[in-house]
């Protein structure tokens, strides 16, 4: 029942993203030893107005 | 001070969600007895290229 | 696909967990039209002094 | 290593989330006593479609 | 309505938990513009196996 | 910047959780294209109290 929520800026291809969840699924089946039938991801994609480091926003960086 | 982040794929229409957040609120009231004006929930959806399962996005199952 | 989170105060017992689960699970699939097979839910407890209101902790309420 | 998720209905202006991210990561480095660089900030705006208090959707208050 | 999500290591003192959320409400209000009553807030503590940065958990850097 | 979030059942070990960040952080990395630097990950375990599929808890199936 490993449920997964990955945050990151926005801009990456359906490509990268079907990648993305196959070998992070994998990853952790391989790690924690459960099926991957159990694995469920969330992407959530942010704007660079929507992130910050240190106080100052992607966008400003 | 229940709060409730429901996750869900987009499409759901204003009724749909309107009936949804009475419906939970009123379910989580009566089960852990708490007065519904505590209860805030967060409702944020999902492309169906955001989503996976067994390592699969839900727009190529 | 729903995934839900529910943060709540922690002392409920597991009665009322269980009832939480399964009316929360039922308010969703009547209000979204989706079967319960897809409903996962997440239950986190926080103590009196990780849940704060308008500046101030739970326990110093 | 702060990692601060905060939810706010949309509509604020890119000033208003730059004063956001300075001001807040800095209350944090203050009050916990911490480098400013370790913090890191996610900002997720909803509609008032999306947020509901006391079971009635903010667009419906 | 901002609801504040805050991921840290354990290990602090309820005195600057209780400054932490009096000062990141202060912060957002005055950056926001927003009643403090508004404002949300959640604790996370973690422990050192439960927080990585580059691959490698807080405990083994 | 991905910020990655994992839910599971406790009982891991700690040479598991040194697997899962590893393998997980390489998996993102390789996928999307970006330093693992970049990478943050939380852990948060659950109880099977605190966990729920179709409307019933873990503890209960």
């Amino acid at each position: 029942m490993p449920i997964v929520q990955i945050e990151m800026i926005e801009g990456r291809t359906l490509e990268q993203k079907r990648n993305l969840v196959k070998n992070v699924t994998a990853a952790i089946c391989e790690s924690v030893d459960c099926p991957k039938e159990n694995v469920s991801i969330i992407i959530r994609e942010m704007s660079k107005e929507h992130s910050a480091k240190a106080g100052i926003l992607k966008c400003d960086q």
